[in-house]
């Protein structure tokens, strides 16, 4: 079999062997990232024109750009829509920057830890990450300048709001700081905002691409999170120089994002009744948030640490302890409980260990309470097995 | 500017450029692709389920994979729906199989034309692209031989039912011939069949992949040609030693294909009232056909040579006199008139001039016979200045 060179990197995906262990009607599932199934809004198609069943053009339809473009300015990101590119859900925007500057051996700079798909599509391109610790307020400012002179990666991957994994949010100082020194040094910036709506505190920051005075950059975003995952609809919006590159990839990636779901978009995007929506969204995950801190209080403060998240799905645990929690898998999956292995969130997993991911969004805070106790058992035990 | 080397292949695209002028109403296209938008059949939403909003799984919806799969095997092909992949679009399918198989330098096998964007995914992967040359019936069997023999592709892409650009269909010989050859060499065949269903004459011939005992293979087809291609649904299916690694490309280029257009598709394959939506399309096409080879052998018969197209949205002119037809464009615009170029469909343009790909589905029997005349006169004239 005469595979690419590339297709050795592509690994199994633990994550998908759990999502799939987790459909069990039995499992409790911590897993994955997915957004309450009640709060996905009842959307109308009634009034949609028969011409969105046609080709379509590769950017996007122009209705939509331009409503993307206007929320973005709003945000503070100066753009136009003919910076905006509509793609198939925001991983694409990944791939198209994996394609735009990956060869075998490219340096990249990524958080630790990082957005496992981001790392998974990187790698496969057999980019050479760098990583940057993540602290409570932001990356390490020292190891990124380093890591900026000594190795100009093409670009660095930031998730700089509500970070998935660890929920870290960057200051007003760090988005300062990491804009200076990307015009510095002329790196690009990725910057990826999925759950910036996602807000429990109401505390707001325009994004890092708004501070850039010289650098390049890619902002992206999505309705995956705040209206419906289901139509992977995404979108970017890069600096001038960018994107002629990104569009042509768009267009050998797959023509177009469907427009059926474009439509759907844009009947959302800028309205009174989306804000109205997200603000349902934020009472009702914060609540969910408050009962699964509650929850962690009386389950793992012995054994794990961690910040309660400010916005986004996920609580990301330090267990006080180190182990490889992706051997506590099967063990939990034998008690019913899923959840997410830290480790697959660093470009280095090996050299990672003892963290865990569990999602709060997607399971109702009255059978919160048990199956975090599962959970806790099953590390309890490993903890005690590996001191015995 | 750090760009991946890949980039330095990332062409402008022509075709982008032709479709684009071609927007302009006054413009009469025979340029693009596009289904007749009086045909697209009106669709309803009311009964979507709620759910389909929600994640869905990498490998697309179950219930569509069965449909899909089962039509599959009533055209001949061996498979279950564990072999379907929903891909956003046949293109898609082009990308997944460029990451699965393409380094820099790595010899593949196409037809000589073949379909422009694939052309375009493969050498962005760096392809070297040996070509075997089409005649009526199918691909040149003594090249072939000799290019599996000596350079053992990594894979053959060919679109054997109604290609485009050509329209050839290639013959029931031709397919066991070819399969006997991708078997004996043991070169993996992806053949691409979006243009199967549009049949004028009623013959079929079951899929090349059907044929192969031991080659592994790819079929790739989509619903945009008869449904909607702004579902952006297409599927793969592969042998089962292909399938894993297909998967995992697809959830690292887009999680998944959109649920909503899946569920769209899956109320039509398999159905009775697709099947007679696809009868009235082949009526409405073949009378689109007739009335374009009138029009032709009116306005071109001095000029060109073709054969009249058994299927597919397609005719394929070659030009008496050779010339390259890019340097035509301009002049075709200025009169009103957007067509497609032959040589992009070549992996060797610039030694390939003098075709022309022109559309018949989309412009109505009313208009064709000015626009064709426009055209012919706008080549007369290039003939006569080169010959000046």
């Amino acid at each position: 079999m005469a595979f690419s060179e590339r297709v050795t990197r592509l690994k199994s995906s633990l994550i998908r062997e759990i999502l799939a262990a987790a459909q069990r009607p039995e499992i409790m599932s911590f897993a994955g990232g997915l957004p309450a199934t009640e709060m996905l809004p009842k959307v109308e198609w009634a009034d949609m024109p028969v011409g969105m069943g046609q080709y379509g053009m590769s950017e996007g339809e122009p209705e939509l750009r331009e409503a993307l473009a206007a929320e973005a300015r709003a945000l503070g990101v100066p753009c136009t829509a003919s910076q905006v590119l509509i793609v198939s859900g925001s991983q694409q925007t990944l791939d198209l920057a994996a394609k735009l500057y990956i060869d075998k051996g490219t340096k990249i700079l990524l958080e630790a830890p990082t957005y496992l798909a981001a790392l998974q599509i990187f790698q496969l391109f057999g980019a050479d990450c760098l990583t940057v610790s993540l602290q409570a307020e932001g990356p390490d400012l020292v190891a990124l300048r380093v890591n900026l002179e000594l190795h100009k990666p093409a670009f660095a991957y930031l998730i700089p709001t509500f970070q998935n994994p660890s929920a870290v949010r960057y200051s007003e100082a760090a988005r300062d700081a990491v804009a200076a020194l990307l015009d510095e040094f002329g790196v690009t910036l990725i910057e990826d905002e999925p759950y910036r709506e996602l807000t429990f505190d109401g505390a707001s920051a325009t994004p890092i691409v708004s501070r850039l005075k010289k650098a390049s950059w890619i902002y992206t975003g999505t309705v995956s999170k705040t209206l419906l995952p289901g139509l992977r609809v995404g979108y970017l919006i890069a600096s001038p120089d960018l994107f002629p590159h990104l569009l042509r990839l768009k267009q050998s990636a797959d023509l177009h994002t469907n427009r059926i779901c474009q439509w759907q978009a844009l009947q959302w995007v800028g309205t009174e009744h989306y804000r109205e929506h997200v603000l349902e969204l934020r009472d009702f995950y914060r609540v969910r948030r408050d009962a699964m801190q509650a929850q962690l209080e009386t389950h793992f403060s012995d054994i794990a640490e961690w910040n309660a998240p400010q916005g986004g799905l996920f609580f990301w645990l330090t267990l006080k302890h180190k182990l490889d929690t992706r051997t506590l898998l099967d063990a939990a999956l034998a008690e019913h409980v899923a959840f997410m292995p830290g480790e697959p969130f660093f470009a280095n997993p090996d050299a990672n260990p003892g963290y865990l991911r569990l999602n709060f969004s997607h399971i109702g805070p009255e059978r919160l309470g048990e199956g975090l106790q599962r959970l806790a058992n099953v590390i309890r035990q490993a903890l005690a097995a590996k001191a015995a």
